[in-house]
């Protein structure tokens, strides 16, 4: 391949090879090898997680949310399932010229907004304009940094360890999918875009929580391959466990989408060990964010790689994303 | 005003406007609030600098440099001017559908080899892709944390002081212009584009330092005015003491643009008490990217505001950049 694909920003098989075969092979700094959502350094004697993300999503408008609320959430989510308490966000800026600057103040004030209700300060910020038709109205990128307090690593996790996921899955990909207006639906699905630590960081003293991920681009299937081959170890998941919202798969059964491949903005994968799942499934549940917590799979060493057991007693082999059905979705 | 101009991103009076009038209105978070390149941060008791821009210089690559060095240097200039030894970035991607692969290595080939000259690590990445025609090729935001070694504050500046700057001004400002091929000129100017950790962390020492700032966008004319405006003090600039490259003089005088205004990414201006002066001057010419450092200015009391003594005798009141001779310079 010679030019940069859509594909190539998905999540999926493209990005990977685009991470090993060029990133990686330039920028060989041993904090980035780990290819965790965040950088474990440290500065003197505190440890620190740091961690960034672009959002590019389109429209930047959509039911539950905007690209500002995006742009806290996926950050301060990102921070978290590090084993970290998220503390500061760095804030850029790339303005269409054009924008109207009450959509700008909109965003602005989300961004506040969110970073509050998280526990979080954006304490330094950069804006650049460009040309009409050099950015699609706004791009934003935060970069975060928060205190390690909890260790995680895929190499904890062994056969019999359960997979939790915090949600219904699916919701950010259908409200973004809908937002779009190509599809003539009048089906209100919102965005699950939600700032994770409250639900999360309780769950860091919990001895039995091995390792934390939240499924973004590329969804649930997605990480979940991922970790099976940070894991050298084989996954099954039981779709008739993974919480999907009607109008969800509803939306996908007439779009031809994979609810297991679409992004989430406010749901995690755990791993825990079969001992605590019920303690923490039952913590979840108590918080808002985590009514519809449930167990939806298992690690296993019978084989490698993911396996779904699907609702009609089927066996699906689950490989990450080759194409992307739905690009900038965050 | 309605809608966002390409002036909004200049980094003169309209940035500020829309800083004061947005940004400080809804974020505001105590560490943002100071405006400086880097916020002052805490964890446990580490003292932290943490800075982020978006670099989205037009055309990315240029005699000197491209994006990705820009992206390198301009955040670890800030946070060494801001009294941080510079020590991780992250680093987030858009990159525009169609860019040839090859250039993207070249680009990161570039990131490594100027954070490895620069001493610091890249330890944590993003990359998005966007449509033709929503980016223009790739847009770079790096954010920094640093390790805060020296505080240094505009309100320990007193008239008396002395300003100095590290070297010729304009460069980055000119290379950019030429490398546009507007203009049918062959000459050969070259971004000044540098880390300044290795010259200006050592000034960190001399009491007499107090004050530094890197004259990015809106130039060594807009850095005076801020800080006369913050340290509510005068400052005089003398026009035949500020370095200027022949070639830089030619293209101004060509194109009308006043070298005090361009864009430099790899000098910095520093207030140092008189009494150290010398010392800092001597120390500063010993490395290579100082060599042409030089006194340009002091500090008074009998006025407010930048006044720059004219190498013709007369005297020209200096303002913030009121609209961009010069876009996406950075």
């Amino acid at each position: 391949m010679e030019k940069i694909e859509i594909a190539h920003g998905s999540g999926g098989s493209l990005t990977k090879e685009l991470i090993e075969n060029i990133f990686l092979k330039y920028l060989d700094f041993e904090e980035l090898k780990s290819l965790q959502d965040s950088a474990y350094i440290r500065i003197n004697s505190s440890k620190i997680a740091m961690t960034t993300d672009s959002y590019v999503v389109k429209p930047y408008k959509f039911p539950g949310g905007n690209t500002g609320k995006l742009s806290v959430c996926g950050t301060v989510n990102d921070l978290t399932v590090s084993g970290a308490v998220p503390k500061f966000l760095s804030l850029g800026l790339i303005v269409e010229e054009g924008l109207p600057i009450k959509e700008l103040e909109e965003i602005i004030k989300t961004i506040a907004e969110t970073a509050k209700s998280a526990g979080v300060s954006v304490v330094t910020g950069d804006t650049k304009v460009v040309e009409q038709g050099k950015c699609d109205r706004i791009y934003i990128n935060t970069a975060g940094i928060g205190e390690i307090k909890r260790t995680f690593s895929s190499e904890k996790v062994k056969p019999g360890d359960l997979i939790i996921v915090t949600g219904t899955v699916g919701d950010h990909g259908i409200a973004i999918s809908l937002a779009r207006e190509e599809f003539d639906m009048e089906i209100p699905v919102e965005s699950d875009c939600a700032p994770l630590n409250s639900l999360l960081v309780p769950l860091f003293d919990i001895e039995g929580v091995k390792w934390m991920r939240d499924p973004t681009r590329g969804g649930v299937a997605t990480v979940a391959v991922e970790l099976s081959e940070m894991a050298d170890c084989g996954i099954t998941l039981f779709e008739d466990k993974i919480p999907v919202k009607e109008s969800v798969n509803f939306v996908c059964d007439m779009l031809g989408y994979d609810p297991l491949y679409l992004a989430n903005e406010g749901k995690a994968l755990i791993v825990v060990d079969k001992k605590d799942a019920e303690k923490v499934l039952k913590k979840l549940k108590e918080h808002p964010l985590g009514k519809e917590s449930a167990i939806i799979g298992e690690i296993t060493d019978r084989f490698k790689g993911v396996r779904l057991k699907t609702k009609i007693g089927g066996e699906r082999i689950l490989d990450l994303l080759e194409d992307d059905p739905l690009p900038r979705i965050c």
